[in-house]
């Protein structure tokens, strides 16, 4: 097991917010992050403005605490997104998905929620190998 | 690590939805799966009518996604279950998870929210070994 | 794989609510376990009062749990809450967090939900290694 629970753009959030959970635990060979809302790295706070600006935000920092263990969203195996508009926002969040991460994409579940801040909280859960390396699975009687 | 993107039952629904998420991803002996609402796969779209036909219509899409690689309602570790109306219909969700599945029954949460589209959205994670295979905890003190 | 769907103090509660979920799976060195709300082991029942009441009952139960199968608290990875009212408790469930567990804390998510009962609903996926015993992740430009 390996824990990372400081990264210099995370701390100084999770401080505003007196938040003091592990950013990543690491069991075999698969990643358990905590959930992110959106992150303004300028302001340090939780983001501000319109959806896309904290939907990206929140993926800015997965990205970044992915690439500061030598991992990227390539391999992420499952996006798990809350949206406190789920109805007027689901298109923008799948368009932004699309956008952000490539194929072969990661399983996902969207759906609402009240949320604490912000307009999104997302979660990820990743594994050591890139989903491009993924081998396709033999489906019977499909 | 395997990865399923494409079963021809849940293409036509995740196309007209612009959805390109993977299916499943198995990573060693266990099964990430997208979250899913309600298919009906006459219609190749969302449910329509009462509950249950919402909450029959995903646990049906799951069991065809697991029957196609070779697994079944009886390896599912978790379920998780988001409620469009928890308060009024947990108590059909709850009569329908024990018509669906078998005992022992799998590890399940419920909670309210509100859905992007329908009355369910369902996920479930899953191993290879089938529950009825699985050995009894030694407890303690219990 | 393991599976305890048995418990004394959960088995009252879970009969009164007619449910029959396994509490704890076991795959390889994970434990994954079904969520709960706060159950007051006096009543047998979900539990009344003030939010703090809910969070300390449902960790209670988490606790007597991971107890029973020789863990604690401290093999946590991931908490995910689910509370009733986001905005409001919040702070409270932060505060509650930080004093049930100990430092290094587990990864966590915190969305709202209108729950099917009580205040809050908590999941909690563990490892057999306690959070001590991690070693910490070599960061790369971070």
């Amino acid at each position: 097991m390996k824990l990372l629970n400081s990264l210099p753009e995370i701390d100084a959030a999770s401080a505003a917010l007196a938040i003091r959970n592990a950013i990543v635990i690491e069991t075999d060979d698969m990643f358990t992050l905590s959930g992110f809302a959106g992150i303004d790295f300028q302001t340090k706070s939780i983001s501000e403005g319109p959806f896309a600006k904290h939907a990206h935000d929140s993926i800015d920092a997965f990205e970044y605490i992915l690439q500061s263990i030598d991992l990227s969203l390539d391999h992420v195996v499952k996006v798990r997104c809350f949206l406190q508009e789920p109805v007027r926002d689901f298109p923008e969040w799948n368009a932004i998905f699309k956008e952000r991460f490539r194929a072969p994409y990661p399983c996902r579940t969207t759906v609402g929620s009240p949320l604490v801040v912000g307009l999104i909280e997302v979660e990820m859960t990743v594994a050591r190998t890139a989903r491009r390396d993924a081998e396709a699975f033999a489906t019977i009687g499909a």
